[in-house]
């Protein structure tokens, strides 16, 4: 299997990128502030309608772990869903894909981790466990008509260990496509990945899946999300990345950083770089505008803090 | 000539980042506060001690026209300048330059740009006469010993014309180099430019200069820079950027937006990338948050929002 796939590079840069939605679910689960459920349906609804083929709408782990998304339900149930967009949930567990289910998610994400000492940390377990947990959840998924996200966090660095093998990445993502994964997410859950570690990265992962099953998730820590996506897409043809309007969100081994690299900074460096983006920024802006008003701070994006867009900023 | 000058990219890449601190000038001139005189002489002597190579520490331009650097001779005058650091000042014309001599700056700066609709609006000039006038002030300043850097502004994009062509810039930059300028700073004026067009903007104009004597000047308006630094030298060997402590400055063009690329965000890029660079980004945000305090706004960079910068992050 070439780096891209099936594909050669030149094709691969012609075809759409696809963003996943993170801001509802991994933005809003790091913001301190609480959304009112009302707030939370008109983003997703908002969302919706700015090209996004995916939305990470909620979580079904427990609320008292997690109660900035104890409402996943209620939003789920109370959302209109654009036909083409794909409304999806983090599922730890088979009593979360029974959430899922009953309010008719049709993907759900499992998580787990590249590093060993970071899956103990932060879901009690082995990265084996981890995964061992996820077999019955990921087939009762798929029997239900379900498709499945795999995200593999502190796939560069890790806040304990530092750096990672990419073989260990690899590991992992074997034995969560063997499960039946349908696609991969993988994270720079603390932002430290540089464009020349994400070239090792793809080096090392891109013979082992197709490219097209891959997603990148970068969080803009240090200032370098959006370097590293450029990088993926131009030197390796990955067209989809996940994103989250306004850069909504933090970094909880960081208290104050920048979290999920902004949908629209994404949107528009990858549009200036020569990119097929069906996405609109001016409405995800909006979207994040509209939430950002219960957070207590500025939108992190680079692009909101831009009064005046003149008509040159299309070119 | 080869892309690289007279070096393979190997060996470009392994020479050390020359930083053009510009925060004094380029910085403080976009931002609406007054800073006292002892607080931007406290900060030029702080950013003495980062590693950065060259210091803008002040413009003589009318100080009516740019009020908030009138004060730059008395700067010039009280700082403390460290060995191996230049420190340097923008000059308008002959006036300016007598002002320079007088406050020994070892180096000035010219400038025009590459849109004839932006040189006639910012400088009331066209190119061509820009440049004429500037023939007495380069050879001025060359007789007293004084080293001459050129700045091309809208090397990539007008507010006014929109993109404008490589070819332009080239013809400019020839016409500088021929009045015996020493090196040329290619500015991303209203920070628009994608890293593929800094591969077009690159692949046209260095087969004209080798690559010692390009410095890249980089906004971050739209969150690119980064990416465009890292971009130009990656793949192109260069190694001189101006950038601006604590992304000081903003854009006239586009109220609110951040402003030139942050040093420590660029420094954090270009180490965590794998190249060399000895300027300490710790010093560099604790010399921005000196003067910050006069800003009334936070800083811009991605790095100074970090609380905590773990052990791991020096990996």
């Amino acid at each position: 299997m070439s780096p891209i796939g099936e594909h050669s590079q030149a094709e691969a840069n012609t075809r759409p990128i696809r963003i996943t939605e993170v801001g509802p679910r991994d933005g809003l689960q790091n913001e301190p502030g609480v959304i009112p459920t009302e707030s939370k349906i008109a983003f997703v609804n908002a969302l919706s309608r700015t090209g996004v083929v995916e939305i990470e709408a909620g979580s079904f782990v427990s609320p008292t772990a997690i109660p900035q998304l104890a409402d996943s339900d209620e939003v789920f149930r109370k959302i209109e869903r654009m036909p083409g967009v794909v409304y999806s949930a983090l599922v730890p567990n088979e009593r979360g894909l029974e959430r899922a289910r009953t309010v008719a998610a049709q993907k759900i994400a499992v998580f787990t981790a590249a590093s060993e000492t970071f899956t103990q940390r932060n879901i009690h377990a082995t990265i084996r466990e981890s995964i061992e947990r996820f077999a019955s959840v990921i087939s009762g998924a798929k029997r239900g008509g379900m498709t499945v996200r795999g995200y593999i966090s502190t796939a560069v660095f890790c806040p304990y260990e530092g750096r990672i093998e990419p073989t260990r990445v690899v590991d992992v993502m074997k034995q969560l496509l063997e499960l039946g994964v349908d696609d991969i997410s993988l994270g720079d859950t603390i932002g430290k990945a540089s464009p020349t570690d994400v070239r090792t990265l793809l080096d090392t992962v891109l013979p082992h899946i197709t490219c097209e099953r891959v997603s990148l998730h970068f969080h803009d820590t240090y200032g370098m999300a959006v370097a590293n996506a450029l990088t993926a897409w131009w030197g390796y043809g990955i067209e989809a990345f996940d994103s989250s309007a306004g850069g909504l969100g933090g970094c909880p081994y960081a208290p104050g950083a920048s979290g999920n690299v902004a949908t629209e900074d994404l949107v528009f460096a990858l549009k200036a770089s020569g990119a097929t983006v069906p996405v609109d920024e001016v409405k995800v802006m909006a979207a994040a505008r509209q939430i950002g008003s219960h957070l207590g701070h500025p939108l992190a994006s680079r692009l909101s803090k831009v009064q005046t867009i003149r008509p040159e900023s299309k070119e």
